[in-house]
């Protein structure tokens, strides 16, 4: 995917030139850390891709590019100290390698910069695409209290754990895309589409991360495959065996996600009953519907075919990793 | 002071409409819980004061009083929780009354609650106020960074004292006037005059809170009168006592502020050294110095006799307290 590597040396030369050295260096350090440890620059990329394929100008969705990705690291930051997560990347989290009161601090100072980034648009895009950011930004709060809530509540449903991987993941992946289309001034309607289409790419690519995390293969998975079972996180699977599966296998399902320890054969016995209540199945047909959903939005753009292929070949490679 | 308490009532039932119930609850409900602990809405009724001097409308300020409110006490949740702080207006603090990833999550929000409230303007005014809001929101996590790292510094100059306290505490205010400039839409140099009146005023009324925090009436004083120097606080007091003090006073109270266990007469013996070395007096002076500034700039404010008067007795009665 040549045009994909092109986005993204264009994005990344930017923000070298971005993360340059600030006072006080306590506050700046973290934030220029966490953003150069790296990581896929998916939602960049999808701005800068979606503002080319409407004819707009890359250079000028640069800004609107950069605040998605301070935006996303911000997140990453306090979700890191939120989850006691020790690692990112294979590096320190910023508050292992600081503090937690430096994690919250620059993870702070990173929300207003992201705001900032929107100031060199004119009045009319900085207020459209400030008002998408501050609606979709409240949503990923929302999204990530969810998460927090279902770890101890019993009674979720699947329409709410949908909601939650809506706002937590899907709904910033459709936002710069969106971002995209205001920057190349394409019309309303093509704008809300590709919102559209990157929600729904979104939680595809979100349930996968849930199904490759138990099935993935275990030689190019970057996680421990079943890192999932073993952290009892209640996932699409789980939730699925937990509506569908048989009174006994839910029993067991129960038990073995009460644990703390690591029960033997727990990962064994946890995907046996994925497989048994139709669980894994219905997860892949989760993911088809999804993925299918993006793609029919996509169809309804409107846009030439060329570009149109591009943005469907990026979906498609997204949707089709088996890690 | 009739005219002041009709702001605070205005913006008082404002911030009730406001303080509804909002799902998740775990996320809004600690964004209620701070927002109705009270305080004295000293900044946002400093907005509509300047908006009803300049002849705009007071009605509508109030997103942008609200903003700055709702960003005022986010830093106080984030600060809380930095400083390990169990009280707040002598109720529990968010982190203490939920947890510490409630208190990330809920002031997460509210950074981003603040900017939303900025909608309800006009694209040009949109863009006014939310620079300048994200200016001053950097500036306040700059003047927080500046300050933890002053704790472990030895060699704070008097400059960066007054810069720490001008980000940490005067840009709000200063903002907060301001945003009552623009709303009214005044010129362009009253606007900017707005802003140099409220950071003077910012920075004496801060200074001014250090003077009292040692030689206020323990019978009005809301904290504990000697409660900095309990704590070691390097605060004006102590920064000039350490500059000009002599070398044997220099000595001891260096002596004095290594301790973390309560010194017997640790406090009558600093404000002797305070007294001694000229330190109390250089910090009235400098009260002094910053209040005459901001009235020096109100002065040459383009605005009716009448109006400037009660823009003065508000700024006096706030540098007259004795608590």
């Amino acid at each position: 995917m040549k045009a994909i590597e092109k986005y993204q040396s264009h994005f990344l030369n930017y923000l070298t030139g971005f993360n340059k050295s600030r006072n006080p260096r306590n506050l700046y350090d973290p934030v220029k850390y966490i953003l150069e440890i790296g990581g896929k620059r998916l939602r960049p990329i999808l701005t800068l891709m979606i503002t080319d394929c409407f004819g707009g100008n890359t250079t000028k969705a640069l800004d609107a590019a950069l605040a998605i990705e301070v935006f996303h690291n911000f997140s990453l930051v306090h979700d890191d100290i939120m989850d006691n997560a020790p690692l990112r990347r294979n590096k320190k989290t910023v508050h292992e390698k600081w503090d937690i009161n430096t994690g919250i601090l620059s993870g702070d100072a990173m929300l207003i910069m992201a705001y900032k980034l929107f100031e060199s648009y004119d009045a009319d895009k900085f207020q459209r695409l400030t008002t998408l950011f501050s609606k979709t930004a409240l949503e990923v709060c929302e999204g990530q209290q969810y998460d927090i809530d279902f770890e101890s509540r019993f009674d979720v449903t699947i329409d709410e754990y949908i909601k939650m991987i809506e706002y937590k993941t899907a709904v910033l992946v459709a936002s710069a895309m969106q971002m995209g289309a205001i920057i190349a001034e394409t019309s309303i309607d093509n704008q809300k589409k590709c919102f559209e289409f990157g929600k729904n790419l979104g939680i595809a690519f979100q349930l996968q991360d849930d199904y490759l995390d138990a099935y993935g293969d275990p030689k190019s998975f970057g996680k421990q495959v079943g890192g999932d079972i073993i952290e009892n996180k209640k996932t699409y699977l789980y939730l699925k065996a937990m509506h569908q599966g048989s009174d006994q296998d839910k029993l067991i399902l129960k038990e073995l996600y009460k644990s703390k320890l690591v029960v033997e054969d727990k990962i064994s016995k946890v995907l046996e009953i994925f497989e048994r209540s139709g669980a894994a199945q219905s997860t892949k047909d989760a993911i088809q519907y999804y993925t299918e959903n993006a793609f029919l939005i996509l169809e309804s753009i409107e846009i030439n075919d060329t570009k149109k292929g591009l943005i469907r070949d990026f979906g498609t490679e997204l949707m089709t990793r088996s890690s």
